[in-house]
């Protein structure tokens, strides 16, 4: 059941480090991504997949993680994600391809679920160290970047209270998403 | 398994009118949207559920079909969506929630061809005739509509020739999208 997949597909932070990904599970997930829809089919979107511990490790230094937790950092060593996919767009065929990125995302999210694997998407990234990193042509820009790996973290949604929609971390280190109600999304 | 639900996935243009869709399907569809990641969980997307037959008319009226095919002016009747999707932003609390947007639509999207629908995303929207029809206060930006209905025609996966990512029609009506090879969209 898709919904299942949708539920299941939460913002992972935290991961098994020791469990790699190879590079045909990140080709199956791209596979997922070609067969999804793009505006007027125009395909603008590449992907670079990096699953190497030392690309790991400059890639995760690269990322803005959790906003809202002010006190937390980032995963530790051994909870670190064990791969990336960073999603680029040629701009020499689409200037705003976002639609395109959040459709193709939400298929390799699903994708990554169903293989008992989660990610994480990332709109916070330095990406001129990134640039450099990828050593990337100006025809390239640098969307979102999908950290993954094995979930080594419990993450419950909430019932949005107050309007505060700030996720957060109880004594037990679970995670709570807090979200609006069905009724409250329809007009 | 998502591959499947993904590769069924098209952009359907031609349905079974005389087949409905229930208010309950259809937030069966927004409840997957509802579960879906949002950049910060910020949660800014609304959704006008549309699946009555005089508004129907009212909203078919506004959208543009199919740019490639030069031909075609839309389905004609017998062959119209028989629900609409209408996906509205919060611009109180959100500008660009074109990522989101993204995300929300695959998966109201797969969520619909797993019950044997399907969709359309139309970014080409007469806006200021659809906000009359809406009454849409000014705090509701219209992002993309979904037209959705059981779908009436064969779509079909080919490879991109020569460029050319326009999608065509056969003489069997077979409605053809070229799409790039997998190791294309690897940098």
């Amino acid at each position: 059941m898709i919904k299942d997949l949708v539920a299941k597909n939460r913002s992972y932070r935290r991961f098994f480090q020791d469990v790699t990904i190879s590079n045909d599970t990140l080709l199956e997930l791209i596979e997922l991504a070609r067969l999804t829809a793009t505006g007027a089919n125009i395909q603008s979107l590449n992907y670079k997949l990096i699953n190497k511990s030392k690309k790991n490790e400059e890639f995760f230094s690269c990322l803005g993680w959790a906003g809202y937790l002010a006190d937390w950092k980032g995963p530790e060593d051994g909870e670190k994600p064990t791969a990336y996919i960073i999603i680029l767009n040629d701009n020499r065929i689409k200037q705003n391809p976002q639609y395109d990125v959040g459709l193709a995302c939400q298929s390799i999210l699903l994708g990554a679920v169903e293989k008992g694997l989660g990610g994480c998407m990332f709109g916070s990234v330095n990406r001129e160290q990134l640039r450099e990193y990828l050593t990337l042509p100006k025809e390239y820009d640098i969307t979102l970047v999908i950290a993954l790996g094995k979930p080594k973290e419990e993450i419950v949604i909430d019932e949005v209270v107050d309007g505060n929609i700030k996720y957060w971390r109880d004594d037990k280190q679970v995670h709570h998403v807090p979200k609006r109600k069905l009724e409250d999304l329809l007009l």
